[in-house]
């Protein structure tokens, strides 16, 4: 894959006119197809190609890895000079990453630790996030967050849910502003409805598992979201603030 | 239960003064203990004592029971002069009950079989029974069948739902009419929520079956209502329409 | 909204007859379309119109918020007169919320923090809170302290499980007194349709996750009540005393 | 399993005294250990010991069978003076049976095709059989059916949901008599816990698929029962009649 | 209730004969009818009438009381001279309860706390209590524990799971020998079918929650009891020693 | 809404200036807030103002109406010159619109009947639908015709599941070609994840309900694309091909 | 891919000697990347290197297709000279396979279609299905309908479930003589541990879909096989025959 | 059992010829029917003829034992020479191992303690152990101590998720290589799907916990799995990595 077709035909051309060594052409074909493009840490394996594949370096996912794992990765991502997203981070995942990447910053109401450095390219408009309840925060910061880092113009409508419509109608210019829209909530997960309603562009609607008993840890609003009433309304995994913002990011990147 | 103080008093008094035969006065209280206040078809036992109790004749629940079943219980019914009231009644059903009670009147779209006597008080207010899409009219009309019969005032608020805020802001003068709103929604259930924003009467919320696949016959729905994040909304049985007039006619017929 | 059909003639006569300056008057519909209704805290819109809309002031879910957060809205609630109400609150939130609302009250048993000010009107009747078991009581003590906080007279009938019903039958003539009852029970949630077959008023059924193993957090609760076979029964969600007290007042505070 | 200590003990003897060949006895042995106590079909493998096993011969169950295996299988059990008994049976399934059984006997309310043999011992009390509603009766006729067949005296109690309990009070010294109570229901199932509250022999609830829409064909009327707040109450699978008249015939006939 | 038939006839004789004041007949009745045969400790009615209706006390169940209250409890009911039981029991529950009860005995591997008293009726026949592997003991040990204090004579066949099946073989007898057996299980919970197969006495299945990840908290084990193939075989909830217990102990004391 | 700003002014100055008489101000300003932008049949409120706010017309989503429901609907529709869309439509269905609406044309594999009209901008890109299986078409066709309606150019790359990777491989370049991606899978639903991997645009997962057991109707397949461990995956629900175009067709819209 | 090293090496080496044109060489590399190794119908990818990959052709699953597509399947299949097998087949899918397939058998128990031909190896030891019940038989026959066309020897055991232990026991010699085997079981699905804990040899378990309520539609069996206490099981999908032939064939042709 | 047919004839031939005494026989007959190959603990029941059986002597659960009770185990097993395995093991348990089993050892990031004696053959050929992701490290190595303790030549193969497959295309010999393959993974479970698209040989797939909200705690993996598309894949439970290598190594043990 990483052997291009007019790199092929050039080395081709090469052989035949004898400036190449068919052994050297041949190693370098195979090479192609077995040079991993990715760094192996025994227990991890960097992707280091997929800003290439697709526009943003790998992110590591802090659930599940040992404060050291995640360093080592950490340090891994930094020392090419591409961004750095941990999500999921606790402050002792925090601390052990900055022991090696001193410049990273750690931002606690996400649980997200970041480097941004000067390989991602700009969206074109404004990422909007919407937050049920207050409640709803930590996801919704997580999004926010991740947006951001990703080359997007973020902003952010708080504590608007539809037990209380007059909040959400105060601001319907801002969400007619925006160029996609991510909305967070728990309990019915009814807000992305009443969202979609009045906009014409794309939301991804982010459960919570905020709520009383039978909201099952977010599931009432998982079901609420994917059984939305309105068009245009696509669905991340519960508390999947960093799912939501790469969608988002995604098509705010399209040309 | 039925050998009031007032009677017990008397009774004794009368045995006292030996105008009453002791025999006689354990008769009455053994008796009192032990007459079922009920019909006994075998099959069946039809609750006479019900609208003493309850403000309302015994209901027939039509799912299950054969036709001649229920032709059985609601002759025994309307024999006592008692209003006739059965839900989930199909066609055959409605045959074979108006076989033995001519006057019952069966209204298909709602799945009732009806026959209004005279026993059923009146009801202070409006209930209004407010549909979010063309698809939860069967539900919504059990609903308004059954709360009409009951003795209450009804009036309809159908094709309402979230995604297009705009059809029942139009009706808001309605809402705020109404002594107690019946909500009927399926998808994600949402328009109870938006609706007991706007209103300080109770809202029932009655989920229906309605929707693609993750509503799974009306749990998202469900889930949705009994996750409300707006106060003074309970929640009835999925597609129970009938469950939820039951409580608004209560609700309605309080002084 | 907040201009009423008669200020809005008031103006426009006005405009008319020369005393109100046309600018004055736009601006004056402007500003009554876009003030919004409430004081954004960045964090937390509150909301002050919600007295108006729904008979009491907008109440403080606690899960989910941090000690500071419920502090700060509590201040600006109480700053404004308005009764408070903060449900699910630690210890904690308690001792924040009293730093700066001194008068407020911390009742552990029901996990609420309250300061009564002179905003909420009486209820018409009695509000009956009915506990199956000993163990339901943390709930039904967040449904009392709620129902009585927001005006109702509330009475108190616990233990009365449906295992051993001669309990339950020694306080019928309390059941009869009620306006509305709302039950709460664990396990296998009998209690509200036994308790409605008795009365004719609204029953308010609260599941609770108390029980053994397959009571799956209040789910065989919940279920048990949703599928009641006695009429007038309708359900809120799990543990969610604070719904059903809401739900109790709205129908007590009908004329 | 076949050999008795008895037997063996003989045959020993048998070989030390000379009388018995040790090839015969050995091949006795061996034979006794692989002598299958059923006889092999292809499709199925009849259990002719079960009836010493188990005091009652091979059940069979309807579901998912043809009617030709169902009507095999019957033909063999028949034919060696054993008690017939198949659940879940249609009429098809009826007369494919009685082509090659023709005394059996097709009870079309309990889905029951039987033949009473005279190999099945007496039980020592009453079982008696209570339904909730009239939508269980196959069930509880399926439990009637069986637990008569297997030997027991059956009584019915029908039509006594919880939302009427005078229909249930009325007839208490029935409940007092009976030495096994089977407890039908739907819905929500809480019969089996009023019922249990008492008496104090057991109590076998059975849940039934009937109701509206989050009854989930049985579901709620399981949970109920397995959190039944009475004790003495075990529990068999949905619509399971034959598996509750089963357990209360195991206990009728203890001595 | 609490006043026979007997009774009445003498107070009415006693009435007609002026040898008792009507008044005095009247309060009696009216007594009876009123009187609560349970003692009110406002949290909790200690129901001192259930040893007469099910021939045992009054258990106590531990989860979700406080210490205080399950001591308050205990006392009253040890006050009485009833056998005291209280389950899933905590060591500070025990150190409350033996403050006001020394007498009383804590078995930490049950979780149970109990004082044997002298009314309690002596079983017929063995309890087996079966356990599948070690780590189902808690389980069995509150079942058997909970059988002997009901007065059974109570025998343990422990890791006998079907995984190894010779090591139950080997005590068929034992099984043979019992009255009522109790299998508790975890993972497939497919012991009880097993044992089932073996004898003619009720088998009594607990599920346990024990298990790798989708046993889920022992639905795997509950839904494979409920749908054994073998007859004779009911079912209690998740964990639920005590129930079993009560089952077998009302089964064992059938005459 | 529907009277803007400017419009406001104009009005005002005009009664300011006495060419306006505040009684025709205050009616037009009133009339703003009532008029209904829906046209009312009674059953459905059809919604002409959703091309406005949303850029396509309202939908109707065949499910749960009747033939003649969808008829009267599609001919108001179809009416107004709006382009008219009908989803999970029937033969029956297409017979009674195309009685009223000759021209609509029925797509039967898709259960689509549509009429292309002149209202519907053109989007910037091309809609790739991916289906993982022949049994999934029916999804797919409902999601590209709908796209293709909505003025998306379509294609569509069918039967390249995961299990076969070189089937998906052979068309990488069509994969990178795309603006937005569709992928439609039943049984695990992995083919999103790996789509997304390959690609940086963004990726819009439908499960469908195909499938051996445990499938669930589709919930493994939703689930699985829920917890995709790619990013750029949202998701749609179950078998719900309209959405995901509503969605992809909202994102090749954006500028 | 199906360009081999050894392949490469010779080209490039004919490119050095002036034996083989650039062009070509680079047209060969190119086209070994690019051409598709399976047949495109439009509706389906028929993989024809599926064999050379996994030991066996592509296998047409039924469910969700129509005859027509099935049959160009097959006949695309069939046409190549490999072994065709479809699972889930109807009546009328055979008919319409045999109309241009005509030498293909349906077997109408398994629902099977197939048409051996000479591509397939042996396997090296026996399959051995083993069936619960009756009501399993149509899942163990496409198991073992699956196996033998896969080449391997198949043997059946069927009706031996765990109720009635010696059923199995008598049959032991052939559990022990198998390579590898199948337990097909519904209900509580106990039967594959029972198995495995008397052999060492891998045992496949299929859950059916057989049962009572409770087993809701083979989940009871699933989990009980997933939560197996004995070694060596692992498991496939609810009544997913074909899928356990498939592993059972891949172990079985295991040098 | 463990009276062979040979020793049987021996005896029967000693007691024809005088020189065994019948009472002998008969007692050495009966003991071998009801001597245990196990030895009993009271609290568990050691078998020490599985490895007889099943190739591997018995496997210790820890979870839900005690430390003391798994020492107890682990001494049992070590003292009779049999290699030693405790799965699920935490550091305390470990400790009290050491200290009565001082040779073992403890893996912590497995969480398995062990002690390899001589008593276990060599497998064929090489078990490989592939992971999605670093989060699923412990399951896949609990999965390959047990395979290596097993007898098993054992690879790992780890961070080859499916949304970098070029991360797993780099290492397809070492999948070509396998005897079989253990495929962990958490998510959405898709990694056995593709690598089974691969390989011919059996694929053994184990789902994890590891994941955000709807991942269910393992619940969407295996289901993913569970309907994988490609044939050879069978699924033991989740985080089962014990289970995984028992299959493993019952296959890789196969002649």
């Amino acid at each position: 894959m990483t052997l291009s077709t007019f790199e092929l035909r050039t080395l081709l051309d090469g052989v035949a006119s004898g400036r190449v060594d068919p052994a050297h052409a041949e190693r370098r074909v195979l090479d192609a197809l077995s040079t991993p493009p990715f760094h192996d840490l025994g227990f991890a394996r960097v992707d280091h190609h997929r800003a290439v594949r697709q526009g943003f370096p790998e992110v590591v996912f802090g659930l599940g890895k040992t404060p050291a794992q995640i360093a080592a990765i950490a340090a891994e991502i930094a020392s090419r000079g591409s961004t750095l997203l941990v999500t999921r981070a606790t402050l002792e995942a925090s601390d052990a990453v900055r022991a090696v990447v001193p410049q990273a910053v750690y931002q606690a109401d996400a649980g997200v630790i970041s480097l941004r450095q000067t390989d991602v390219a700009a969206g074109h408009g404004t990422v909007l996030v919407v937050a049920a309840g207050t409640s709803d925060l930590p996801v919704a910061e997580e999004a926010a967050c991740t947006a951001d880092l990703m080359g997007n113009r973020v902003e952010r409508l708080y504590d608007v849910g539809v037990a209380g419509l007059h909040r959400l109608l105060a601001d319907l210019p801002r969400l007619e502003a925006a160029r996609v829209i991510i909305v967070v909530a728990g309990m019915e997960g009814a807000l992305p409805s009443v969202v979609a309603g009045f906009v014409s562009v794309p939301v991804i609607a982010v459960p919570t598992s905020v709520g009383y008993g039978a909201s099952f840890g977010g599931i009432a609003a998982l079901l609420g979201m994917l059984n939305s009433c309105a068009s245009g309304v696509s669905v991340v995994n519960i508390d999947n603030g960093f799912g939501a913002a790469a969608v988002a990011s995604a098509i705010n990147h399209l040309e």
